[in-house]
């Protein structure tokens, strides 16, 4: 992983990679050990862990490899992949190979099957530990984080819904309102 | 409300206000009348009618006329109230009436008894559908929506769970690349 610019990110403080709602690339390695990935905007942190909650459905193709694997890769984009996010998002692993197609590079997870994303800033290693169906929500629990400190842009996206996206502009700091939640600061 | 710049938002788009995952206020009434308010950064669209699943537990003030009542706003700040939010998130309505304490105004809304912010650039009535309480996860249906065209400060802002928060920035239109989802272009 080093080679590539990762470094371990401490588990506690994964949940503030996906707290600020950004776009995720979900991968998966099927039974068959074939990578896929999807894209993913409608997920929430759900506890410090991290625990991770995910709307899935059985219209993602990614779905049977999560139920079955009960395994996937967060990775969080940064701009300059937002027309490759977009584009993954509006194609199925049922007749594409999104690695090769997209040239997106897999590196090989500690603790899971499915592949990091070299290319991306983050990555959350995750293991499904419950599904409610009912809601199509998968609940992942992170058990291994990555970044990449050297990745010169920094800036995630936010789907609007709409084909459009924000991207993230400044950073404000107001860590000494933060008078409640201080373990995190 | 017309008076306050806010028209009514179609229902059916409404999980285009939410899906970026900014910062949300949840403003309810409890049994007695009395309004409260709290911060929420953990939530997600879980359809787009719209549903939504928000993270809040019995340590939130909120939870309880939340309970009680089954209602709430989910109500959105832009950046110039960024302070008062993170404010808002480190007290509690238990001892605080946090209407008063940060001059933000109450507007009577249509479906729920829960109050609208004035201040806030959208706000959307709910009702809670569902709670799973091993998750502490409330799911809620809107049921009306509100937006305030007539304010100019849009950019809402994105909690990174240590005290610093990312504003929205420029938006990127990719809808010539959402070939799959066309109905909400």
């Amino acid at each position: 992983m080093k080679d590539k610019g990762f470094r371990e990110f401490e588990l506690s403080r994964a949940f503030q990679l996906l707290e600020p709602g950004p776009v995720v690339l979900v991968t998966t390695a099927d039974a068959s050990g074939k990578n896929n990935m999807m894209t993913l905007t409608w997920h929430t942190v759900m506890e410090f862990t991290p625990r991770i909650g995910c709307i899935i459905g059985p219209w993602d193709h990614t779905c049977e490899a999560l139920t079955k694997t009960k395994e996937c890769v967060l990775a969080i984009p940064t701009v300059e992949l937002i027309d490759k996010t977009v584009e993954i998002g509006n194609c199925s692993g049922r007749d594409t190979d999104k690695f090769e197609t997209f040239h997106l590079t897999p590196l090989k997870a500690k603790k899971v099957h499915a592949p990091l994303i070299a290319e991306c800033l983050a990555n959350i290693e995750c293991k499904v530990v419950d599904r409610i169906k009912k809601y199509d929500l998968f609940i992942l629990e992170g058990v291994k984080a990555w970044i990449n400190d050297k990745k010169k842009e920094k800036r995630t996206f936010h789907a609007n819904g709409d084909g459009t996206f924000v991207v993230d502009g400044k950073t404000m700091n107001l860590k000494d309102k933060m008078t409640k939640w201080t373990e995190y600061i």
